[in-house]
């Protein structure tokens, strides 16, 4: 049975709930957040943390059933829900539905196991929409099949989650050769593996290219886990690792009507030292300006990490078919394709993105 | 007259350039950078790094006009531009026209010193607009005025700079009451000083709002310079700043169709230690989670910021008249309103963002 405490010398209630887990709940903490204190449509704080004494106290606590029930020192009476409390115990993050089991994969996850479904079911089922988002929250890559012959098909699936980013290259990007291109993907050549628009401050999250043609000889498409490389070279190399994760290098695309900049490290850590972004693209990478002196430790471990990427043990590959849609993580799994020749046939690609916001947020709302 | 040497010891290139400016170029950033290497319509890099040897020596170094040629251990000889070489020297960030000199203000800037130009001359006059981006980046704060009454006007001039930065408000939104509101705004309750969407991995750079109507009692328009409060709590209480520019605290929004969460610091610095970010929305934060023991500390230093930055010291206000416009830096200004009584006449103002990243861009393409 849940069980509660004052403790004046940490001005904290401490509390023992059920299941025997305990938590610390500092005083000015459950002013600072008495249910009361939420607009009750928007659900936005209107509690203003200047109207509290930062010597705020709480002079009794007891259980009234499912509810911890407070006095504090200026006579305020407040409840707190017990389930609602247990779920925001201080110094543990909130559960949360879209940080889901991420499964690194390396060339063991041959092209047969990347995660499949159906068009239909995405746009007609939320369970469905469902089973999407997490397979492809977890391996970072999945496709969608048996969509119509229509530019538009492919875009509204990928609205199902949210709306689509807009970049310089517009809200969708026809993927094939055409004249005076402004970025490689727009010419025939072979793509090396790599993130895209990484000179943004905010590289897009999830992208997707439905294939409306690919006929033409060549333009195969290559995957490969930045994330399942990046583990990797932090067990066998650590002091390449050490430099692509705290040197940050200047990326920049400009054409005639845009110039746009960012720096960014390779390897991203989260705050825990887990992994959370690859920034790889070796087109839009800038002019190294790091200092000489570190020049030739750095460039060895790009190196070392771009030719990791290529190599056959991470690499998976398949030739998109018209119909075909193919979704991935664009901040974690590298991309690239294969030369491809236009006189023999026509390939036409057509890609937007969605954001990691509106992607999690999209989760979230399903897991409820 | 420009020199150059070749120095094996440390595999680089020596150049004292006419202006006495001295530049190292490691023989392996030079063959990485390879003018012929870029490709001639996108400008981005072919060069692959991995057919080039680490141990890529120069044998032969010489200044030719405006040129430096060297030869290559394999044989090739490449040419650089001297003006290239000198922009680009490694250990020097390449001169970057968006980074124009921040100026910080207090409650020294009435509201009559905030820049202010005309609708018709930014819409007109590429001038006018680099003008009006240079002022904007350096206070964070403008206005234009003689929008004509039209629910698109400021939308256009926001236009001027790049495409509208979409959010789970739409890419345009209206700031008046409404019922069911899903965001304080839409009320008309007072808005303590805040930035806007702080639980957006990337909250939107430059906020828009376009005064259609503001007959109400009240409704009048605060700022604070979130800059401005930094720098002087960086001077006089170092600890907090310490706390706020090093923990991460959550926010989140959540309603029927989304749940939007994300972590940030209230103060977010640059890798030089220069300020990058203000986060500050109290009514989006989330529950705290950081460890118990370390709230005390956290939540003075807290409502230290909150304090300052609602200080005389700090404020400026003006009530918006219907035909201007208010454009600050959602990323580093505080906005607020005071509370106003729908009862008394209408209040209307119609809101966008444009992220950083494309206003930097046209403040580099207008200063080329």
């Amino acid at each position: 049975m849940t069980q509660a405490h004052l403790c004046a010398d940490t001005a904290a209630v401490n509390v023992t709930f059920d299941d025997g887990a305990k938590g610390t709940f500092p005083f000015l903490w459950l002013r600072d957040n008495d249910p009361t204190g939420f607009h009750p449509d928007t659900q936005e704080r209107l509690t203003d943390l200047t109207t509290i004494s930062l010597d705020t106290a709480v002079t009794d606590a007891a259980v009234d059933g499912d509810a911890l029930a407070l006095t504090f020192d200026d006579g305020a009476a407040v409840r707190y829900q017990l389930d609602w409390l247990a779920a925001h115990r201080p110094g543990h993050a909130l559960a949360d539905p879209a940080k889901t089991g991420i499964r690194t994969w390396r060339a063991d996850m041959v092209a047969d196991a990347v995660p499949r479904l159906k068009a239909a079911d995405v746009l007609s089922s939320d369970a469905a929409l469902k089973d999407w988002l997490v397979a492809t929250q977890a391996s970072g890559l999945s496709l969608i099949e048996g969509l119509p012959d229509d530019r538009e098909a492919g875009m509204d699936v990928a609205k199902r989650i949210g709306f689509l980013r807009e970049t310089n290259f517009g809200v969708t990007f026809e993927v094939k050769s055409k004249p005076n291109p402004n970025n490689l993907a727009y010419t025939p050549i072979a793509l090396p593996l790599h993130t895209d628009l990484t000179n943004q401050e905010l590289p897009p999250g999830f992208q997707f290219l439905h294939c409306l043609a690919n006929e033409a000889t060549g333009g195969g498409s290559l995957f490969s886990d930045g994330f399942a490389v990046a583990e990797d070279l932090r067990a066998e190399d650590p002091e390449a690792f050490e430099l692509l994760s705290t040197i940050s290098v200047p990326f920049r695309f400009h054409d005639g009507e845009y110039d746009i900049r960012s720096r960014k490290k390779v390897i991203t850590l989260d705050e825990d030292g887990s992994l959370k972004e690859i920034c790889f693209n070796a087109h839009i990478a800038g002019i190294l300006d790091i200092a000489p002196e570190k020049m030739p430790a750095y460039y060895r471990a790009y190196r070392k990490f771009m030719l990791m990427s290529r190599a056959p043990a991470y690499l998976v590959t398949f030739k998109l078919q018209a119909g075909e849609m193919v979704i991935f993580d664009n901040r974690r799994v590298l991309h690239g394709r294969e030369a491809f020749d236009p006189n023999t046939g026509a390939r036409h690609l057509r890609g937007c993105y969605v954001d990691r916001g509106e992607f999690e947020s999209r989760l979230r709302v399903l897991a409820r």
